[in-house]
């Protein structure tokens, strides 16, 4: 078998053989070289240039360390409790490396600003995912590049282990344990996008030990008895350290004021440009097509920030693509603090009301640090290491965690050019309160 | 007068004022957002993703860092020496900052490989090259953004000196010493680029000194007792490390085989794209318009990046594009070592006229790690320090330096369909040698 | 002037003048080289045997960056406000240099593990501080070097405006503006320690943004409409950061269980040690002289890690420095979680007992993150820079914050050779819970 | 089995194992925590006061990940070229781990100044190096650790053998491939001193391609067609980097001139101790005893920095140590360029003559940076691989490396206190030159 070493800045090298080469070399993952982690971030940090192509590689070398760690230590456990074999271990690395690269390769344009322009799912009554435009690009198009590779023979996975896997079915069974190397408060995708935009923006926020996090990663049991990814009592500051590290990278880079008015002129665009490209008799006119074909799935992914960018810079993209070409952004000029209490909130009604239609939107940033329940991090005393493996919930033990209050943050941005109207009014107004 | 921070991987954060932050604003800087630094190295290296903005905003960080170490040590030499005065150091400053800033303000997408499309300049029967269009940006384009700003009423400085001061002319007389700080074999251009690049692409390659350098660079005599740029003794391994860091990026990273190759796609698509959007009669048809005008200079900056690979994308690129597009760049199948014999040049010469019309083109990679004469670096003596400031020259101190023989590399190129038949053919033809 | 350049791996370079130059090398501040930073936390952490030398090179850096920061920001408002000329920034910024860098000098060998020792003040009835001894080595061994260099002819600094700038005395006037730099929740020593013995120990625990902490740094107006250091709000999550860097720091590295174990060993040695070297007849035996003289300081700074280093090894230091020389030091069998509930409390009292003289010590790790009220960090908001300057306080804006529990972590230790026998009598009891 | 983590500034966490802690446990390897790995450069370069502890463990890290590499990727070819098997590399693993681990465990203090105060070897009437006192103390002092741990019934390695692998002695037979790992222009040793020493210092200078290395490590056959470790083709410019951060560390660290005084007062230091402490009838009176016993080799272990650093703070070190204490080393006046010409030397020799006894010594600081013949580096060619894996020299196909210079720069030292007077009399005899 041959191997194959992907320089990386934050892992040094990233390690594939021919069968993931092959899948990485496939148009739908190429894509992603042409869709930035961060959108627009780079007009505010001017490093953050990085693709999801890097990310995904990354995800996919990080989330191999943990399902490693987690067998080192855990191979005589995993035996006896859940009948696993050296090769059902063998398998569920194959299967997690693959679902950890593929995660995002249904990703929209321009990150999660995409997102805004996704169709109603009939089913859920809500927009698709780009989840769900992952799974169907590893359903319809990749079946052919991951079942018929030859190193397949040792494991036959299917393209619909793959997606089923990342869609969390019961298909899947046993190897739904890794799902949270995935998809979890501590996975694999926060571990590799924390590191990476600080690196490539040059901040020290993201930064967790990952180290200290890969010797403690673990398997036990949830208060129902069911087995689950956990972190051993020894690492459960790095675990919360993971999680603080992520609130500042959202405090302090993704819920940026400017980054946040870029997000809103690309969802404009993108709608403007599809809307262009459709029927007016298209029912979901100004939407992508919905994941539910082969063809759908082809033509969303057509859709790609060169090709995007294209676009504005020639001069089809509508009035917001004006307004980035010349970065005539809306100017935020009322904000609440990151946790408004009701007085701020309804003062901020107030100021929207009293500035009216100079008002282009009111932004919400909002998100939560830390879930509770169910998905709460499952911690392994030391005491019960050696017998019951019975765990604790991370936000029972860390004072820190429980007291992170979710951020749901508003702001009013206004035109560029009534910035200066605006803020008279405002000052009036307040001057009066 | 306020100031602005903005953040950036290298040096933490850069700082710049109202006037700069015009400039910065001016649409011609902005589009440098839209330059990749390193074309299409992310290709191999999937870190390489970063712009000229990013790289000239840096530039001018470390020129300033450079110019202040300077007039902090030589102050009062340069004072009686050359008749500075306080004002002059200001003025001399703000020079830097903006030249080195506005440097490669005029650089042709894809970086050096757009040099390729470059007009003929009557004057001197070569090409044009990207310095010739940043001077002209700045003298046409940015004339009222770098003039007429209220802070330059306290330096006058005019749009023709910055581009003067660019390239070298005797205009601007007594200023000209620093313009070693943006052209020379220690200037802020290369410092900052083999940083960066090494930081973003994730290698240590690039990495020396900086800090050594800084408080080592000074002001000195060169042999005909012209005033120079020089670097005290206890820095000369500072500036061998420079010259090394250099000489190991491009071995490493800017003269890799794959990356060379995209080089050559994207000048023939480039090419391509400026005959299909000119006149036939244009005798200069495949080449951008040269920067002789204010017009032809906005139709160059027209190009960028984005808008190419929107053409790319759409189809518009010719067969390199989909060259590109589809990744099936031409491979190398054969190539001489670094530092070529005149032996395996023949030899390459003969497998090349073997092949016959499978070989796509030749690629020669060709770079001098340091020059001497005239542009050697100069090494202040401790001894001299004191006295008549007499310099040597670093190639005479350092053994590495002068060891470093010039890379001429070659390797043929065939196209990816026809790898296997030119290997076959390779290998018996090697076989019989 | 000659400037010194010192290299350090935090800061790159420290520079230093002569006066500085003579200052440092006095052997009342050589003595430092032979303190380490983290006493014994190398028997853990094996990277950790860094000195409070090099660290008090950077708390001089540091602070005298901050006061650059601030003064280059808030020039005019000082000088309107509180009178400074440009001569009086000059003057403060020297005492600011040189208190940050002798804030330690009179540092008991093993850091705080020596306090442990310390006489007590009959003026409090409490043990003195190391603070003390620092202003005390000033005061009476420190003066000639501080005040007789020419340097000095341009400010007039007196030993006792330095002393009385650590210990906050009003005779240092307007001066004491700055002497948050020195002793506050964002000091300029914690701003160096984070950092530093995050470097060497090898972990990210203790870094955060300090380049964004810099420029955010501030002067305005407290409550009582007093000057005092702030933080613009821009930067209030870099202060959060700093604060909780230092939190997991303590968690992760200083309240290590082994670590606290050799700073218990080691307080009993220099106890045994100093008892040995003192006659009988001494009322205050077995604790070091007292801060009252300058044979008594001469005295004191007698003892360095060095010396007690090589009194352990030739067998001088007791029985303590002989578990110490064959790293059988006591093993904490059972420990309260860090923020332990009363019934946790009760529970490891009845431990204690049940385990009877087993038991060597009970160990309490003890520290809040944030101290509230007077000592709480002063935000200035965005809307009062221009205006009023009145700050909020960071407790007010920050949930983590408000919400980080002071730790009071207690741990029973028992002698290495009764471990097993303690580890038994502790299952049967906690079985029988 | 039980496993522990260690952590490490440089490779973040080191793993080992119950049989290696209780090798680290010993006292005989606990001594190399009172034994700094850089002497006293940290009179220099602050942050220099790691230990030899730290190396060692961090030797043996790599030199694993190393064995690692090539196993990984040469498993079949030694599987079928030299009889491997599966136990084979588990048993050769676990020696290269051991080895590593102790290479350093008889080091005299103060890294290789201890070395001038070694007596000679009557066999081969040179001085014993260190590398014979860590044979001696694993042979006699280790035996025990080393073979009766229970993990040992599966390989059965003596202490002899260990020793015998760091001596090369063909008794260790097939195991010899390995030894390059230990001691060899691309050793574990230096691949870690270079990155530990640049870290805890704060320079760059030592940074080189580690992550590029280890995937380019292989093994090959050299021209006798003995197997050899080897570097694949795409790695050398890796390997070249390794070896311009050993002249770069070399240049600016190792061979700094205050340092180099240290090195020769601390030496004297030692002879003055080692005297004192032996009977005058001993004939090699002021030297090590000899490591020819273990008891001589307890004797001689008993000889560490805190010892050393205890009797010189407590007066006994002899005049040396006075010096040491109050920094009053010599100083260097006169010193020719690194790569001196006889000129050069023929001047220095005269100054040397002309300032007669103001000379305390004639320092000269040699090391070459690349060893040609038997030891010159292989580099397996690209083309080679698939058949008879012949190698070249790294030295034929690098420049640089052939151009390096072996360093032999020699200083004149003088007391300090008659420096000046050295001073003024070298300026009257340069004068009149």
């Amino acid at each position: 078998m041959k191997f194959y070493e992907i320089r990386d800045p934050i892992f040094g090298f990233i390690t594939i053989n021919e069968w993931e080469r092959e899948i990485i070399d496939h148009w739908a993952f190429q894509r992603l070289r042409r869709i930035k982690q961060l959108a627009w971030t780079d007009m505010v940090y001017p490093g953050a240039t990085h693709s999801r192509f890097e990310h995904s590689l990354g995800v996919m070398h990080i989330a191999t360390q943990m399902f490693d760690a987690i067998v080192h230590k855990n191979a005589e456990f995993l035996k006896s409790e859940m009948n696993f074999t050296d090769a059902g271990f063998q398998r569920d690395r194959v299967l997690v490396r693959l679902a950890s690269l593929l995660h995002d390769v249904g990703h929209a344009p321009f990150s999660h600003s995409g997102e805004e322009v996704m169709p109603k799912n009939p089913a859920t009554d809500k927009p698709y995912k780009h989840e769900a435009y992952s799974e169907a690009t590893i359903r319809y198009l990749m079946k052919d590049v991951i079942e018929n590779h030859p190193l397949n023979q040792n494991y036959h996975i299917k393209a619909d282990d793959v997606a089923d896997f990342l869609a969390g079915k019961p298909s899947v069974q046993r190897s739904l344990l890794w799902r949270g190397l995935i998809t979890s408060q501590l996975d694999a995708d926060r571990a590799d996008y924390l590191l990476r935009d600080s690196h490539h923006i040059g901040v020290e926020y993201g930064k967790y030990d990952l180290k200290r996090l890969l010797v403690t990663l673990t398997v036990a049991y949830d208060e129902n008895g069911e087995p689950v990814l956990a972190v051993e009592e020894g690492g459960w500051h790095a675990a919360e350290g993971l999680i603080l590290a992520r609130y500042m990278m959202f405090t302090q880079v993704y819920f940026q004021h400017t980054r946040r008015a870029y997000d809103y002129h690309i969802a404009r665009v993108m709608h403007h440009l599809l809307k262009e490209s459709q029927p007016c008799t298209d029912s979901q006119r100004g939407k992508f097509p919905a994941p539910t074909s082969a063809e759908n799935v082809k033509l969303y992914l057509q859709w790609n920030d060169w090709l995007v960018y294209g676009l504005i810079h020639s001069g089809q993209g509508g009035p917001d693509a004006e307004i980035i070409r010349k970065r005539r952004h809306h100017r935020s000029i009322y904000q609440t603090s990151e946790v408004p209490t009701v007085e701020e909130l309804n003062l901020l009604e107030e100021i929207s009301d009293e500035l009216g239609e100079i008002v282009c939107f009111v932004d919400e940033a909002e998100s939560s640090w830390y879930k509770f329940g169910r998905e709460d991090i499952s911690i392994l005393p030391e005491e019960n290491k050696g017998r019951n493996r019975k765990t604790n919930q991370l936000s029972a033990i860390s004072s820190v965690v429980k007291g992170l209050n979710p951020i749901k943050q508003r702001r009013i941005y206004v035109p560029l050019e009534r910035k200066k109207e605006a803020e008279d009014k405002l000052k009036k107004y307040l001057g009066g309160v």
